[in-house]
């Protein structure tokens, strides 16, 4: 990330991708050497160039490949002979590009595991913008402008055009621009954690397509976490189409959806959904490491009445809080406030403000002075106004500034009401010195801060000690693979605490009735077999067996429709069970990411988990007050707390199921799915229990 | 809003509001002849300066007012006076200004009536763009582009800065900009229908903060649909504060925003959330008036491959379709494509699309000649770029008018990865020559796409006859105030058409015995009061009554609890219903506002409506096609169709009874809400049945 000197392999006298690394070197003042690397030339750009990296007057800290794939490994592998300890790979055709590509590329791999850190290959590179050390292959503008961002991203294109934005658009400074491309070397998690470690960094962005090692992610947003850094995320991959096109693009594997959101919030990532929303998160949370109130309510100020009304439904959307302004500071706006004009929040400064360069800088210093409020959010018009025309943004973010010379633990940020066009570098500038962040449309502002809300708020929740789960670890021990047969199911379930409807397993009619007379009529009859998930669709489930003659019938109609639904299923027998009334129809699971491992899903059952796919997901450990969140996040949580006269439900008992699963998840590895659906909640007092269930080991 | 001459009352020597329409004026070339009014001046920037509208050499066509508010009244009664027939009221101060503002807005009403066309007040004016009539008081940047988007706008600051944009960045042509402020005389939806018969517009856009005419604007989105022009609704106010601020920006009443959601989509509205939404909207539809394709099958092409599953993502969110490329595609672009690239859609033309210039008209080409896709979104960053600096986008850009010289039938569209910075004129103008909108964000122009083909599908839907609702006119007779009695209501929804569960009303226990008797045992014994709204939780009802006895009982206790509950309210006697198994709760109602009327709500009962908000609105006319669709749309409508062996439900009744309840909403003009609370949907060829009702007039 400091290279004292780099070699650029594959430098010449046109202007290609490596040629361009030499010159950014050049244009951004890095203070190392610089050694071109290539055999047809004596000079390039005015430095001696050198047939191989075996000729450079001494080892260079790092080389910068932008040569044809197939040449890649064989350089490398002279690079390390020679002492290279770096290497930014800028070629593509590697993990991307077939089965060829993906042997060049555990070639890479391998240089790796023996110590060479490489980023890439199929990337932009790596540019430390302190240093001006760019070895980065795309045509940044200047002036570069240090300061604390970090920016990592999957994609070349993006890291480029992002790190440019926030330096030009809204002097917003960065420190290092990182391209990781096929993550050969060097992944995404290990540039978040050094930057996470990095002194000069005070946010980290990061543009994924698919993470690598999740593992390392964790710790390093647990450092965060410590640091008060917040890492922003935007994580590509959520659509079928989506998680093909980045395996085409950096054949990065995408994961599951849910399981990496509820694994990246739970480790308090920031995520982001746009370009838009990433770019103005960024932009606040550079701003807002200094901000101390506890709050987030938030003052709207604009010179458009028009924009007061869609600012409140844009904050409403996004759960800002816009409280009344007090009696007081209303009562003072009036004092210099047109007789037209309706102080309340978001405040409407009227054309008044236009005209009267008095009015704004009494409002401001209002609303600074108003108790109800945290933040100030202030709408401007920021575009480069045309020659001679009037730019009253430059008069309100002076006033802002001017303003802000007093100290102020508030929050202030200014925003436009739609995204586009250039922004004027004087407002900006004004706006940047007095450490008013600068946002773009209202939507997005709304959602930035929201986000630095939320982060907030995670930073300040006390980090949980790893809950007890009081699970029996000896318990993981070696299972079946695939659907596990019935008697070792219920074997796992029960270990971790995890209540099941009372069965019986047994082998024919006559053993049913005797497990029936045991249980109590009526009762259920159900197929025993690994083979069939869905039972009821196979016709393997009689329910309501209210006497012998019943249950007999019932093992035969079961046994004989799922021979006819399944004739290659293996039939273990019938399990008897007793018949539950009531209780509200919950599924409770987990389900597993190959990288992200298990997370525990918790829904109402039936067909609503289907339609409204209202389900809540954590991903272990998962302690109590993490099990009754996620219930209470349900949408339809209120329909275990008892409304309309109906009984409360044994919420309690649900959150030890859960706790229950997620430390069954955690002591078994290979498990690789496992339902309970249904899993009955009972009135309060009476607990949960589980009437079907399916456990798959891998 | 095509004056011949103009007068503007308060134009001076410094430059106020009135003076800078003067300029504008002056500036964008207006024809016909403009008269400064002011007593004071003799001459304005080189005009010739009248002490009053009297003394003009003509009567002036129109008047631009821009003077303090307690004078407009009597100006404009002079300008009335002296022939004036149009007068644009710049000025503050009228209805969004506390009582005496109200009472001069009532003034210009009554002026208004007596046939002065006014516009506003509190407004930024009219812009005729073709003609240079700028009765409009904001500094627009040259150059106009006349064109065929007509936009009017409550909030002159977004009329203006919308209108500007569009014009200045996107080169997308304009016809009018209407800033209609607090609508005392002429209203958005007077502006609306003018511009949907003007020969030159082809798109209207509309910023709303409050209707006042809600058929006049449903008429003239009925003849829009008849000449296939869309209009975009940008409408303010689904929060509550959102309806604070606008009552405080133009005195506008935003109403409920449900059901004027409901109403906008049913006569085709195009409605959009944000700037960015709206702009982009209009700059796509002001492009596709000839696009004649069924489908919206779309393709995305970047340079970026981060971009592909960025897209894909979006593409998702919004509902657009991204088919795969046929084989045929797939293998001519890897005939020209680098090895590494892997050809699908969204297609990654990788960094070779920009060194090599062969590479981007074939692949463009390709994708044009695709049968699978009717839509080409081609990603490009199209920033000014910096001087000396690349500029691929020009290059594809003229690739891409090149190619469209020969006659295609596909929708091509380009659009930038986020939103922001200026765009590049050479490239925007290139587009345009090709007649290719340029959009801005992947996010804005997935949303703008699928406003598009909603649009074109809700044209190609047939035009419903006006549903032949079969119902009694006669019967909308008065009725009675406040909510109805029991009979009443009955008798109401009985007539049209509503099933009500048999219901018999009696005075006292031995009564219910009676009825019960008649009924047939279990019974629902319910409290029989108008006053009571919430009979359950008044202790108003007895489920399972099972004989005399308990019914006696049932009786009692319904009287004394809700004597308990509410000792003032008036009681009928009880109710005797028989008791219904089974069947699905739903709720079906009307809700009413004040201006747009009534809407028919639909949705699941009991808790579900409540916590999950899962209804369907529409207003009447309701025909059974749309009640079917509202079902339909429900997210948990498969509740009804009869999965995992349940049987399906009687959707067709449910429909019915959707269409019964339209057909009284409109026989009753007064009828303030309806509840049928809870409606059992039965299952197939059972029909419906209401097992609760509340009817409440006005």
């Amino acid at each position: 990330m400091k290279p004292a000197s780099i070699a650029v392999v594959g430098a010449s006298q046109r202007m290609t991708r490596a040629t361009r690394v030499v010159a950014n070197l050049q244009r951004f003042g890095y203070g190392g050497r610089i050694f071109p690397i290539n055999p047809k030339y004596g000079e390039i750009l005015g430095l001696p160039c050198y047939p191989d990296l075996a000729s450079t007057p001494e080892p260079a800290h790092s080389v910068v490949v932008a040569i044809p794939a197939e040449q890649v490994p064989s350089v490398l592998t002279a690079a390390v002979a020679s002492g290279v300890r770096g290497a930014v790979v800028l070629s593509s055709g590697f993990g991307e590009a077939g089965p060829a590509g993906r042997a060049r590329q555990a070639e890479l791999e391998q240089l790796a595991e023996r110590g060479l850190l490489i980023c890439g290959p199929n990337c932009y590179g790596v540019f430390n913008i302190a240093l001006g050390a760019s070895q980065f292959s795309a045509d940044v503008a200047e002036p570069l402008r240090p300061g604390g961002v970090g920016l990592v991203s999957q994609s070349g294109g993006f890291s480029h055009a992002i790190g440019e934005y926030l330096m030009q658009q809204r002097r917003v400074g960065l420190n290092y621009i990182v391209s990781c491309g096929n993550q050969a070397g060097l992944t995404v998690e290990d540039y978040v954690a050094y930057l996470v470690e990095d002194e000069s960094t005070t946010v980290v962005g990061a543009f994924v397509e698919g993470f690598k090692q999740p593992e390392r992610f964790r710790r390093a947003a647990a450092r965060a976490r410590e640091l008060r850094k917040p890492i922003v995320v935007l994580k590509v991959g959520r659509s079928e189409n989506a998680r093909q096109a980045m395996l085409a693009h950096t054949g990065s594997l995408a994961g599951t959806p849910e399981i990496i959101e509820a694994a990246l919030k739970q480790c308090g990532a920031v995520q982001v959904s746009s370009l838009n929303e990433m770019i103005d998160t960024l932009a606040l949370l550079s701003a807002t490491t200094g901000y101390r109130r506890a709050g987030w309510r938030v003052s709207i100020t604009s010179g458009l009445g028009g924009e007061c009304g869609r600012a409140a439904d844009a904050a409403d959307r996004a759960g800002i809080e816009l409280p009344p302004l007090s009696d007081a500071s209303v009562e003072q706006l009036r004092g210099f406030m047109p007789d037209f004009a309706n102080p309340r929040n978001p405040l409407d400064g009227t054309g008044a403000m236009y005209e009267d360069a008095r009015i704004f800088p009494q409002l401001f210093d209002v609303l600074l002075r108003e108790e109800a409020v945290d933040v100030l959010a202030v709408n401007l018009r920021v575009n480069v106004p045309k020659p001679g025309g009037s730019a009253p943004s430059r008069e309100f973010s002076r006033a802002m500034r001017d303003r802000l010379r007093q100290p102020t633990d508030r929050l202030v940020v200014a925003f436009s009401s739609f995204a586009g066009g250039d922004l004027d570098p004087e407002v900006i500038q004004t706006l940047a010195e007095a450490g008013v962040p600068f946002l773009e449309s209202t939507e997005s502002t709304m959602q930035a801060l929201r986000n630095a809300r939320e982060h907030q708020r995670f930073l300040d929740r006390p980090v949980a000690a790893r809950p007890a789960t009081g699970a029996p670890r000896a318990s993981a021990r070696p299972v079946g693979r695939g659907v596990l047969a019935n008697a070792e199911a219920m074997r796992i379930l029960g270990e971790f605490g995890v209540p099941l409807v009372e069965t019986i397993p047994v082998k024919d009619a006559e053993g049913a009735v005797l497990a029936a007379d045991r249980i109590g009529y009526p009762v259920v009859i159900k197929i025993d077999s690994p083979d069939v998930a869905h039972k009821t669709d196979a016709g393997g489930v009689r329910v309501g067996c209210g006497d012998a003659g019943a249950v007999r019938v019932a093992v035969r109609d079961v046994l004989d429709a799922v021979r006819r639904h399944a004739p290659a299923a293996r039939l273990d027998g019938v399990l008897v069970q007793r018949m539950i009334a009531g209780g509200t129809e919950m599924i409770l699971g987990v389900k597993t990411d190959p990288l992200f491992g298990p997370a525990i899903v918790c829904g109402f059952g039936g067909i609503f988990v289907e339609q409204l796919r209202d389900v809540s997901l954590r991903v272990p450990p998962v302690g109590r007050d993490d099990a009754a969140a996620m219930i209470a996040e349900l949408r339809g949580a209120a329909l275990l707390a008892g409304v309309r006269g109906r009984p409360a439900a044994d919420v309690g008992a649900l959150a030890d199921a859960i706790v229950g699963l997620a430390a069954l998840a955690e002591a078994h590895q290979s498990l690789r799915a496992l339902d309970l659906n249904p899993l009955l909640v009972l009135d309060a007092g009476r607990g949960v229990v589980a009437v079907d269930w399916l456990v798959e080991f891998a």
